[in-house]
């Protein structure tokens, strides 16, 4: 009996726990937190760190923000997102998509370096959490399958592009502020390509060579040295960090900011952000909504594509839904500590990965790193180069152009191909949300035509069997007065006017039809246009003295039809339950 | 020898003439006109045009334009449509609903009765003329499918509705402007409600009465004394005209204008329109371009159902593309001779048809009479009461209201009772082509929501037959180690993803699961992002040691991925012909 009752005790707590944890991730993991799981973690943390701390900086440039907005938003928003999220190995943190379409949504409001640009990037990070959010609770993240894969692919490669044009100014040491547009960031670079700093250039472009070939070379030499893949995956992944202690070193031992004019990024303010609140307005808020909307819908994807992608690799689960609640969260945290809008990255994510994280407690880590970074190391990135910072930038987004992508949809499927090139002209052409928008409007559209002209088979009996095939493709009997047709699609409002189009057409061809026979295999569902559409037929043959039959509706479109009294009004022996007792009873055996 | 070169030389003659009369189809009807069509032809354009002088002056005061407009509308338009019209019993003219679009569009713009006012009439005219030959030449007829059934029962409802109020203030004899919504017509009309002048109350209900109860009185006694159905269809369908005289003839009697202050049509100019052309102005075009394109749309989608409609009784063929093409040249003619938007009415082309109209000949007629009485008769119509008109246009709208349709749906399919109720209100709440836009986005996203989550179902062998079955309905046979599953839907970017879940699920929560199997009997196409998602599930599944199979794939289907190299990859030997051969190859028997 006490037994019992200690158990009883022990799984409400158990049960109470669970639907806890479903809540609050970091209680599952946290509270089994396993020892052995802590080296790992501890690496992984560290290095991703040495990635995270240059990334940060020039995401944030390139968002058109000061250099710490970028470290302040890879602080709390990655612990935040510890807590709360179902992922345990992407890294939250700013990423260079979003960042791009920040700069993109702020530019036109209000000018760059100003009070007013750091306030709306708070407001904007702040809409874009209540908007996540809300998808979560609402459970709507099934609306990000709207977007097709072709019009990711399109929409991702021209960011990548415009991301790489926009770092062309820093690599050229150019004065360009942040561009709403990409032809307008083409136009200002072709009026300053005259005042390139060749100092800058050859800054920009070593910078690119050793974050190409350095990896590459330091993985061979400490391969054939032999040491362990768990040496070897972070001292590649340093480049980045390399490349800013070398270039900084080089700019301040020849003073190439002051004599050569190299764009350094300065002063950084050092410790912790203070406390920050946007000021909340409603009209900015409407001109914001739509940028907010784009960068919440692609910052889940990358975030929700990467993270199921990890998932699966070490075999667990994450949630859509509860996805959208933790980045929301995480927003809200970079609105709240000076930061801006943070999704999770694809590569930095990839990183902890590989470098052995087990538990989101490498991103904590990660965390306390950049928040020490802040506090007593931001001296030391005053002469860090605005190139090298472009040159990691322009590394990053390099493997996003998925040129690949259109090359298999052209052979596989011209309209997808269609949607992949709508949605990356219209980035290029218009701008970053409007090009998601009009890909995702175009992809629906090339969706809906192409459904709206089902296949459509006149079926026969193959030889003396149960089987009715298309008269086209194989040696049917059929008989003169009845016309059995098959569709094979659902009916639905931009369909059923073709199939009755086809059907009127079929029997006018034809006139010693007597019977014509709707095989419904295919059909999974009737919707309402559709069965309007149906009756309007079934009385138009009707004064063309032609009966009406059905064959093979499946169960869940008959309870449908039987519930509105289309049954009954047709008449039940009308529907047979195959095509071959409809034949039979029409026939024509 | 010389027998056969005539031949040849007749037939390339007709060939020529069938390829003429496929773009003119008076050449088909009028090159071979039968005498015994005339009789009738005459008839229903004497009756037709009873009906359309009336209408023709009273939708013009809907659209906030003079009543001769309308008249100008109803004189070229139906001769041109006439010239190239596929349907032969359509009447063109100006419309209740588009007159009220028409209205709703040209209000903002500029104010009632000047000359601004007319101008934008005509440009819109122009502009949907345009629109409709493009939508013809391009045949982009099938964009109209895209509004379903439930849509426009909803946007035609409250069209209805708010023409029926917007004449309220007709019977009650109050001053109110055009007005660009429901609502604000409603708060005019709660402001005026005082100022009723009860001698125009007294007529419009009067003349209400005498609509709704003169034809069915004058058919019965007409009847019982033996009259035949040709004379009585033209005696019941002149209620308007009798109105029109016995109005104008009281009000003339009594001198109700003057000591009553009832408002009365007034002067209208004596004789034919001058031409006219409408000035073009880039930013007015592209002002008035949602609205021509709703209206576009709405006339088109009315003349072509009611079109279809009358040639399927008389076993004839209507062509979507020519259609438009035909209204438009229509709306081209009324913007060149002084008119305002027009399209084929349903209540007009029926009369036409009971009045046995054989051929467009009749509306010719009809068009010939109108234009007499533009010429010779207008003087008449200064008495002309505008609450009789009012009550012509309420009669008229009357029977649009569709109540019965939202019941239907609501029986049947909650997604398209919802799609009716979202275009309803927004047309009462917002503005009618508004309305229109918004029941189609909503009706084309609860259908992609309805698709995103196919029915899947895990199948099994039904006794020792080759037929497999949905676990959950039938008593079939699996195997631990198979994991068949049958998806009843198309693949394509929206529903892909929830396959992927679903699959990934499944197979997580049977560890024993060795081999995956896709039934694909139900899959009548997989997009590019349905093959993505399909190859990284793939990959997904060798990561959990899980090998996936094909069965069932459909011809174009399977042709796809061979082009693409799908199955190459996946390896032939994995794809089934049936679902019985695959069980067999993986040993479950």
């Amino acid at each position: 009996m006490f037994d019992k009752n200690t158990m009883v005790g022990r799984s409400r707590q158990q049960k109470w726990l669970d639907r806890c944890s479903e809540f609050l991730p970091i209680l599952d993991w946290g509270l089994h937190y396993q020892r052995a799981h802590f080296p790992g973690d501890l690496t992984a943390g560290i290095v991703v760190a040495t990635v995270l701390v240059p990334q940060a900086m020039a995401y944030a440039l390139l968002a058109g923000l000061p250099p710490q907005i970028g470290l302040y938003a890879s602080i709390l928003p990655p612990v935040v997102y510890a807590f709360l999220g179902t992922s345990r190995l992407i890294s939250v943190a700013p990423v260079a998509l979003d960042s791009l379409m920040v700069g993109a949504a702020i530019a036109p409001l209000a000018a760059e370096n100003t009070p007013k640009y750091l306030g709306l990037a708070l407001l904007l990070a702040l809409t874009i959490g209540a908007i996540d959010i809300l998808m979560g609770v609402l459970r709507l993240g099934f609306l990000v399958n709207f977007l097709s894969q072709a019009v990711i692919s399109g929409f991702i490669s021209a960011a990548a592009i415009a991301i790489g044009f926009s770092q062309v100014k820093h690599l050229l040491g150019l004065k360009i502020t942040q561009t709403e547009s990409f032809l307008q960031l083409l136009t200002y670079l072709a009026q300053g390509i005259k005042e390139t700093n060749l100092v800058a250039v050859s800054l920009g472009v070593t910078s690119i060579l050793f974050l190409v070939y350095f990896p590459k070379w330091s993985g061979k030499e400490l391969n054939k040295r032999g040491f362990q893949e768990l040496t070897i995956v972070p001292l590649t992944k340093s480049a980045p960090l390399l490349l800013v202690i070398g270039s900084s070193l080089l700019v301040w031992f020849f003073h190439l900011d002051r004599i050569a004019g190299v764009k350094v990024v300065g002063n950084i303010p050092k410790g912790l952000p203070s406390l920050s609140f946007p000021a909340l307005d409603g009209d900015t808020v409407t001109a914001l909504l739509p940028a907010a909307l784009a960068i919440s819908f692609v910052g889940f994807m990358e975030a929700y594509s990467v993270g199921k992608f990890l998932a699966s690799k070490r075999r667990q689960k994450i949630d859509a839904d509860r996805e959208f609640i933790a980045l929301g969260a995480a927003n809200i945290s970079a609105a709240l500590t000076g930061g801006y809008p943070v999704a999770g990255g694809v590569s930095r994510s990839s990183v902890n990965f590989s470098a052995n994280a087990n538990t989101p407690l490498a991103s904590i880590i990660t965390a306390l790193i950049v928040a020490l970074t802040v506090m007593f190391l931001t001296p030391l990135f005053y002469f860090l180069p605005q190139a090298s910072l472009a040159a990691i930038i322009v590394m990053a987004v390099s493997s996003l152009f998925d040129f690949g992508t259109l090359k298999r949809l052209w052979v596989y499927n011209k309209a997808d191909a269609f949607a992949w090139i709508s949605a990356f002209l219209a980035v290029l052409i218009t701008s970053v949300e409007k090009g998601i928008l009009l890909g995702a409007a175009v992809s629906i559209i090339l969706h809906l035509w192409r459904t709206s002209k089902p296949h459509i088979a006149v079926v026969g009996r193959v030889g003396n069997t149960e089987h009715f095939r298309n008269v086209l493709r194989y040696e049917v009997k059929t008989c003169p007065h009845v016309l059995a047709v098959r569709v094979d699609a659902s009916l639905y409002f931009v369909n059923a006017k073709y199939l009755e189009d086809y059907l009127i057409k079929a029997v006018s061809d034809r006139p010693e039809v007597k019977y014509l026979l709707l095989v419904c295999s295919a059909v999974n569902s009737i919707d309402g246009s559709a069965l309007e559409t149906l009756k309007s037929l079934i009385a138009d043959l009707k004064t063309r003295g032609i009966e009406f039959y059905m064959s093979e509706v499946k169960g869940p479109v008959m309870d449908g039809l039987l519930k509105v009294g289309f049954i009954e009004e047709l008449g039940k022996e009308r529907i047979f339950l195959t095509t071959d007792r409809a034949m039979q009873a029409l026939e024509c055996v």
